[in-house]
């Protein structure tokens, strides 16, 4: 017996016969531009499913607490059931995307340290940017939340930055998101995927990620199945 | 002799026989929308200079290290010449303006805490907002300034509340900017004055700042004469 509990532009998440575990289907939706694209790609939430879970398991071996428990099947996982913060926290290493336009910057500029950045979710205010001060100040997360995100979005960076070296790939920036257990612990949740990452082969810069739909270059998956392909031999 | 060595939207920065110090001369122009409204309102230099002059005194015998030398006369004061950091520090008690807009909060709705947000100074890129990370990966400034621009920001707030309240007169939120001194000092520079404040009459909740001219809604200088007049009768 499993029930819908909740489902948004990418995933559905249903009840298991243990409360503390929902089962997440990735579904095939790829979303771009606030929602306005949303279109279905054969076997993207099969290999975004594959790709999440590589990646949670690697992060959790090295000690970063996720939500993630287990994969179960093609297009599902096993995850924690947590309480999501309603941030997006994003890492960037290069300039890009909105980075790049909000600063004028050169794409794939290279920033003297990492940038993480917090955006507030919601749709009908277009996700605005928010800082510490004010993400507190709306109760949206306490500062001690807000230390525990940003200290492990680096470590995140960090980890995930040699993973993708070790394949020949540059990690230009990702968004991750977080959320709190029954006993107020601040965990990894979510997704962790091309269409949450910008990656690029390191030697022709090609996009392997989400980028390639935004901005319709090419065909999505083959850069998808490239990077599950070299997460496979890489992590196996 | 003295020259012409900065100007802005409101202010003219002119050489004195000190090379550490400047005359600044504040002007009539008051503008609005990103620059895009630029009035010339008669008296508003002179309010202003004598207003930004009382609240520099008041916050430099309080312990913040201001710019400010001496007022000079109707319209100019003697300021210390800095390298200005290109950064509008705000800080906000109350939601109203751009942070009502971005968050979706009410006119007015009190923060939990004092917000203190930053912006880079651009008039091309609209002056986004930005974080302290990103502000140290574009070396805008670094850890150690943000770290005391954010102190002293919410210090001069806590004078500042204080001595508007004592004049019957909530402040909502102000706009501030620091430079460095030649010995590597971070100290408040620019102004401070109805211009860059928002302030309410404690019992009508009538603005007694720019938005009067933002929302077109009546006499601006009648608020700034009467900021001017409860200052002079609560500092002298
Ligand atoms: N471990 C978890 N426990 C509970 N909810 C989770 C967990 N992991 C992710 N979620 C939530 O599942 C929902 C569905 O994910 P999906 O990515 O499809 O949503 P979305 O496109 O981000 O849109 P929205 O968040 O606005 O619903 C999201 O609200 C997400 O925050
Ligand atoms: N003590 C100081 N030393 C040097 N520059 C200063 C000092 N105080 C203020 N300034 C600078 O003087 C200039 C003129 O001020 P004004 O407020 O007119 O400019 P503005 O409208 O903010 O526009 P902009 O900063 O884009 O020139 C500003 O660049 C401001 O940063
Ligand atoms: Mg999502
Ligand atoms: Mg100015």
């Amino acid at each position: 017996m499993s029930a819908l509990v909740a489902s948004g532009k990418t995933k559905e998440l249903y009840t298991t016969d243990d409360p503390k575990v929902l089962r997440v289907h990735y579904t095939n939706h790829t979303t771009a531009g606030d929602g306005e694209r949303n279109e279905m790609i054969p076997d993207k939430g099969a290999v975004n499913n594959e790709i999440s879970s590589l990646i949670f398991g690697y992060l959790n071996q090295k000690g970063v607490a996720t939500h993630f428990v287990k994969q179960l099947d093609a297009t599902d996982q096993l995850n924690l059931s947590v309480k999501m913060i309603p941030l997006e926290v994003v890492v960037r290493n290069l300039s890009s995307g909105h980075f790049q336009k909000r600063y004028g910057t050169e794409y794939l500029q290279p920033l003297s340290r990492p940038v993480v950045e917090y955006f507030f979710k919601s749709d009908e205010l277009h996700d605005p940017m928010i800082n510490d001060s004010a993400a507190e100040a709306l109760n949206i997360a306490t500062e001690a939340q807000l230390k525990t995100m940003r200290e492990t979005a680096l470590k995140v960076n960090d980890l995930m930055k040699s993973l993708f070296k070790s394949m020949n790939i540059i990690l230009v920036d990702f968004k991750i998101e977080f959320g709190i257990t029954d006993d107020g612990q601040v965990i990894l949740a979510d997704e962790i995927s091309p269409d949450s990452c910008r990656l690029l082969d390191a030697d022709t810069k090609q996009s392997l990620d989400k980028d390639v739909f935004r901005k319709q270059t090419g065909d999505m998956m083959t850069g998808y199945r490239e990077i599950l392909d070299k997460l496979k031999a890489t992590l196996k």
